[in-house]
């Protein structure tokens, strides 16, 4: 493997990041001493949180082109910050990695961060990388927000409209591709970019918390169901949903002639199907009209509504419920 | 393995954290929502870090008790924090496990975990947890430190004092006593601590930031001769070290008929040994005498001083130099 000081220059030069420079703004130095030093005003707060994106677990090393996994490893933990309703500002970056895998596939790798990182804004402040048997990416973001504006999971009252962004069931679909060896087939090549380069709605987030208008916010990686029920329990609520509300992927017919059928049922899809990363949040209804001139209003879709009580009711067409149950999950996660 | 939910929990108890509650001081939110929250006040700079802790690279999860595991984790991630002179405030916790290390285990690790950060005053703010064949401790950490008052690596001028705090090797000799199944001896185990437990000067950290005192501080983790090439590398100046000055570890002549001798050279174990999370600094001349006012000014060695040039000279009893070549090194890593 090159020596840490040489995988310091091959990360600078692929992700934006300022190598032991002062710079304007809040930073006041980035990598390339014992730890970054950030000068924040007195007007926002700092929003922060981790994520890995493991071998084996989140990604196939041999299956996803590493382009993918570098830009998906930003992506993922950035999205916590848009869920907060803040601005991603900076990022560290551990890595571990086999040595096998610190060459061309490395470059790739850091190509894919720093095409994310530019497309979000971020500055890589610092890091650590090490040698290992299998690979393993870690991420801590820092967001800004204006004092005060975070977007939380708690207080969404009954009577709240539940939204939600974008599609449901992309990623999922995406994945089944990988899964099903069908990524050279050229017509599904597009259904494979919300799985590989999944892009997270953070305008809408900013827009939305610098507004005031939703009661609670988060993003929905592990799939509506499952974090749906996360909003709930920590707002101590319970939802109704209409099934036919849920937007969901279209999955062409000749993708379903190659595919077992059973498991591509789209409203299940986008029910269920994680690592989408659109943000699932509630409005009061009063402040329902406000979100017409949200960035992106267009493709959002409000879903349900928030009840008295813990339960999760899925409505049918018909008008019949049944309870949601959270059924998340990631198909490389051994449970 | 338990749910997130359980593992939060179980952390929760372990580990000094504010979970989902709003506190006192710059914490807004901790754990519980998609990310922490903080609000800083317009006096102070935050200062920002990571550090991998890898199962069969930094420690073996068959011979290092876990409790040290998980202390020795957090301690190492904060000395870069006190090597900049900044007060640790806040972590985030990423950890990837096998499912048969999720128990007692895991327990014994966030004990470990949890005495450091009291040790430390550090509060948990937010984490991830995943199952994978190995254990992987991923921590930031953040720091709080006066504007303007963080200590870097760059600055040092021909004349200045080299300075360390402690003794160097007292870690690398601990690590012998593991690699050569010596840790049940009882006449030995004291000089485990150092390598199980390390302490770092965080109080003397913050003093000779306060105090302007030092022109660059790092803290000595990798082995003195690599660091101090480091400190000199980014100051663009080189330097002399009297041999004879190196504080060193006892070795105690019962310990050395146990061990090869070859490996136990008290000053090759200072020069070279890693671990030790001292405070390497540089002080003018002229400031010096304001030392005496630091805590622990009496484990203070003057080593030697900056030089012009770029060359690391170690000079004997005899006054003869030698170049001073990088030697710290990590026995499990493979390079």
């Amino acid at each position: 493997m090159d020596s840490e000081d040489q995988l310091v220059e091959r990360t600078g030069r692929a992700v934006p990041s300022r190598i032991g420079k002062r710079a304007r703004g809040p930073l006041r130095l980035g990598i390339g001493d014992d730890a970054a030093v950030i000068a924040p005003s007195g007007h926002s707060e700092w929003v922060l949180t981790c994520d890995q994106f493991l071998e084996g677990v989140h990604f196939l090393a041999d299956s996803h082109p590493p382009d993918s996994v570098g830009y998906k490893a930003l992506v993922r933990a950035t999205s916590d910050i848009a869920a907060m309703g803040a601005s991603p500002r900076f990022f560290l970056l551990a890595l571990a990695l086999p040595s096998r895998r610190t060459g061309a596939w490395l470059d790739a790798v850091l190509h894919g961060i720093g095409r994310a990182a530019r497309l979000l804004n971020l500055g890589l402040i610092g890091g650590d990388t090490t040698e290992i048997g299998k690979v393993s990416i870690n991420i801590t973001v820092l967001g800004e927000v204006e004092s005060g504006h975070a977007v939380m999971r708690t207080g969404a009252k009954p009577g709240d409209i539940i939204y939600v962004s974008g599609k449901l069931g992309r990623a999922r679909l995406g994945l089944e591709l990988v899964r099903n060896k069908l990524t050279k087939t050229p017509q599904f090549r597009a259904l494979l970019i919300p799985h590989l380069y999944p892009r997270i709605p953070l305008r809408l987030g900013v827009w939305l918390a610098r507004h005031r208008v939703p009661s609670t916010m988060m993003d929905i990686s592990d799939g509506l169901s499952t974090d749906l029920a996360r909003l709930c329990r920590a707002s101590h609520v319970g939802a109704r949903i209409w099934a036919e509300r849920v937007p969901h992927a279209a999955i062409p017919a000749s993708l379903l002639r190659r595919l077992p059928q059973s498991r591509l049922d789209p409203l299940q899809l986008a029910l269920h199907g994680g690592d989408d990363y659109e943000l699932l949040f509630t409005v009061p209804p009063r402040q329902a009209k406000r979100l017409r001139r949200a960035p992106g209003f267009r493709d959002l879709t409000p879903i349900g509504e928030i009840t008295r009580g813990k339960r999760i009711i899925l409505l049918g067409a018909d008008g019949a419920g049944s309870i949601l149950k959270s059924g998340g999950w990631d198909p490389f996660r051994r449970r």
